[in-house]
């Protein structure tokens, strides 16, 4: 199948691509490397050594032969070029990660705010219109977030996308069917709910064939590809915007820093390891909804775990500290969290939970690389609001933390 | 009270300046003047001749002794501008009217969908930003639209903005107050559906005070205000793209061309007056929620009417002839719609229902500025899909309106 992974340059991305390319599909990449911007904007830096997306493709060819082409493109702010491209390649499918994915980065400032609305919602808008536009009938499979939903399950498990709602009627109960309800939790949340309301237009207008994939928290950093050769290796991402709860913890325990626990660490969150990730979107692409059908939704994790829970598990396994840190978020102290996960279950996938010992490869990676870490960029400062953000400032642990790095 | 009102240089926000400075409040205008420009690109023009914006406050000064200031701002392009506007005047209300209104000028082209998204996500969410940044605690007023909800009221009337559901979980039903779920039809009102989640999201992180209008179809084009001088007088659209149901009727009926149904007309909408569009958002202004209180919706109507029936009652008043013709959107042929406004009753408003004779008023504006109208442009024609357009072209009774333009 001919595929177009957007956003192919990422931490999900890339080992997405080489899974899909590895299976025998002519993979392109799209990115416009803005997560690379990211970076140099914030002064970080992956903890593995990165190469150019250009670089990363030749190893690929050289190392199996298959070819990964790569392609420079803005699909927010170039509407034109991404129609002419999809217009001179048909890709049969396409796969969405082209997305500003921080909570706590579309939380700095109102620049970010804007720039994380803007990004987000146009690129999957356009992607949208053009699809309709050049007339393909593309199966598109889009990244989306568990955090839609607020991280609240009300005492029962989070269906796969849908609620059947009561509605009284003079003549009785009525039955409907909703997208389950969203409550996003942060401007990056919030957009993955918007695009939500735009794939259920497009499906029900145009017959657009989508899957959205509402993902749990990825930890992990290699895959089957990406371990072939050194070049190949993973985006790593370990500072307070970008990196995600477990695999922080993991690099935390890898340098002798405190783990970071914010608040009680009482949220419950969901969690995947990235193998399983990129195996899920493999899963998908197989079972393509049919046009006029409504948007297929998955819940792609396969565990749910309390943060503090998470950390004290990587305290007893490496000997790390814990530190309880004031949260930088707006959100409850402590939550429940329930989940479905049947469809991926019934298409196949086995689940790699945190038994499997593959805590103990992330740890390793993070000491093989732990002299590329600037300490000083590992506490999570963006704060929800402004009087949040002072009462982080002014925490004695925090302070402490900061004058440990 | 100093209020920005934004998009005042509309058919809405126009009267709605005019009757807030009326009523003693400090009022600016703020628009990027669009609108002009959209009709100048569709090469159509208000059916009433409308003065420049300086030159209608100029007037209305002179006429009142009241001063009324305009500021030419993009809310989607100039971020900077706009935080730097709040920060500087400091409105203690802000009625916000800037976006692209119309569904079949949202459904034209690629580029009229980008164009839409683009415009009235960023617009409403700059400005929620901006408020956020500048720490001003005005109370926005937003106009949102019944459309939102996709026209079906599944036999109970659609309430003001909330549900009430109950989910299974093991230990019995719990009730959780969601969204009212909306389910828009057109790009248009797919924005409308976005803006709900981002004010969902302000008003629960940031503690913005929000109101949100669904608004019915507006009909009519006089109020109390723009009465009083020529000069003052108000947009009124009569194309195919930004003309809406009923007053289009009522301007095909004053030169003579048929009443456009689509489809069989079994279409159910609901309607207000301009004067009491106004109205509602003055009762709005007056009854602002608190800070950390859930978003306020009203449904801003008065009455629901099937469109054939609307079609008769002025063919019956005007002798005018019904034409039925391909309809170029997607949705039902025939809908109920039951509406509650209690909302608005309890405030005080006195609906003006088109029984009150103001029928007869519009059709003898049209009648006056009828030599201003481009017979051409009545027929509305942006189809929601490729094939709609096609099937619409190829209809023998839409041949023959063409010819008798
Ligand atoms: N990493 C996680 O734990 C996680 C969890 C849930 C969901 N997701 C979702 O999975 C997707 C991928 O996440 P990731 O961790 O790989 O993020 P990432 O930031 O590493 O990768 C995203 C890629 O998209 C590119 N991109 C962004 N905007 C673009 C644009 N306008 N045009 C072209 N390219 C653009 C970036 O340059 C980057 O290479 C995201 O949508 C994210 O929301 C990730
Ligand atoms: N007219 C109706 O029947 C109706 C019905 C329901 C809801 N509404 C809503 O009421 C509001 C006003 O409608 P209207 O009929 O007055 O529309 P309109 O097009 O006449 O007025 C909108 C005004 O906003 C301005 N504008 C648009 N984008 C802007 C931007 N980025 N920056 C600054 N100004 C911008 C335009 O120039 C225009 O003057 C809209 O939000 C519309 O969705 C209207």
């Amino acid at each position: 199948m001919k595929i177009a992974v957007l956003g192919g340059d990422g931490f999900c991305g890339w080992p997405t691509a080489l899974h899909l390319s590895d299976a025998g599909h002519e993979v392109h990449i799209i990115d416009n490397l803005s997560r690379r911007w990211i970076d140099t904007e914030l002064g970080v830096q992956s903890l593995t050594p990165m190469d150019s997306i250009q670089e990363r493709c030749r190893i690929w060819k050289q190392e199996t032969g298959r070819s990964l082409q790569f392609h420079l493109l803005d699909l927010a702010r170039d509407y034109d070029r991404l129609r002419q491209w999809l217009a001179e390649h048909r890709p049969e499918a396409i796969v969405h990660f082209a997305e500003q994915r921080a909570a706590p980065y579309s939380m700095k400032s109102d620049r970010h705010k804007v720039y994380t609305v803007n990004n987000n919602v146009n690129a999957t808008h356009n992607l949208l219109t053009a699809l309709v536009e050049t007339g393909i009938d593309a199966h598109l499979v889009h990244l989306g977030t568990m955090g839609v939903y607020g991280y609240s399950s009300v005492g029962a498990p989070i269906p796969e996308g849908y609620l059947d709602v009561d509605i009284d009627t003079p003549t009785g109960k009525k039955g409907q069917e909703i997208l389950y309800p969203t409550r996003p939790g942060s401007v990056y949340h919030m957009t993955k709910s918007l695009d939500q309301i735009l794939f259920q237009f497009y499906a029900q207008n145009d017959g657009l064939r989508i899957t959205d994939l509402h993902q749990g928290i990825v930890w992990g950093t290699h895959t089957e590809q990406t371990r072939r050769h050194e070049q190949l290796i993973n985006r790593f991402d370990y500072d307070g915007d970008y990196g995600t709860v477990l695999n922080r913890f993991l690099i935390q325990a890898a340098i002798g820093y405190p783990l970071t626990v914010h608040g009680t660490g009482g949220q419950t969150r969901a969690f995947i390891h990235l193998q399983d990730s990129v195996r899920c979107v493999a899963l998908a692409l197989s079972d393509a909804p049919q046009a006029g059908q409504r948007v297929k939704i998955f819940n792609q994790m396969t565990e749910t775990h309390r943060v503090r829970d998470l950390a004290e598990l990587v305290a007893r396994q490496t000997g790390a500290e814990v530190a309880y840190l004031p949260n930088p978020r707006k959100e409850a102290a402590e939550n429940d969290l329930l989940v479905k996960n049947e469809q991926f279950l019934a298409l196949g996938l086995k689940p790699t939970t945190l038994a499997e010992g593959l805590l103990a490869e992330v740890v390793e990676v993070a000491q093989k690389y732990a002299h590329r870490i600037d300490r000083s960029r590992i506490p999570a400062i963006s704060a929800w609001t402004r009087d949040i953000g002072s009462r982080v400032e002014t925490d004695p642990e925090h302070k402490r933390l900061k004058s440990v790095s």
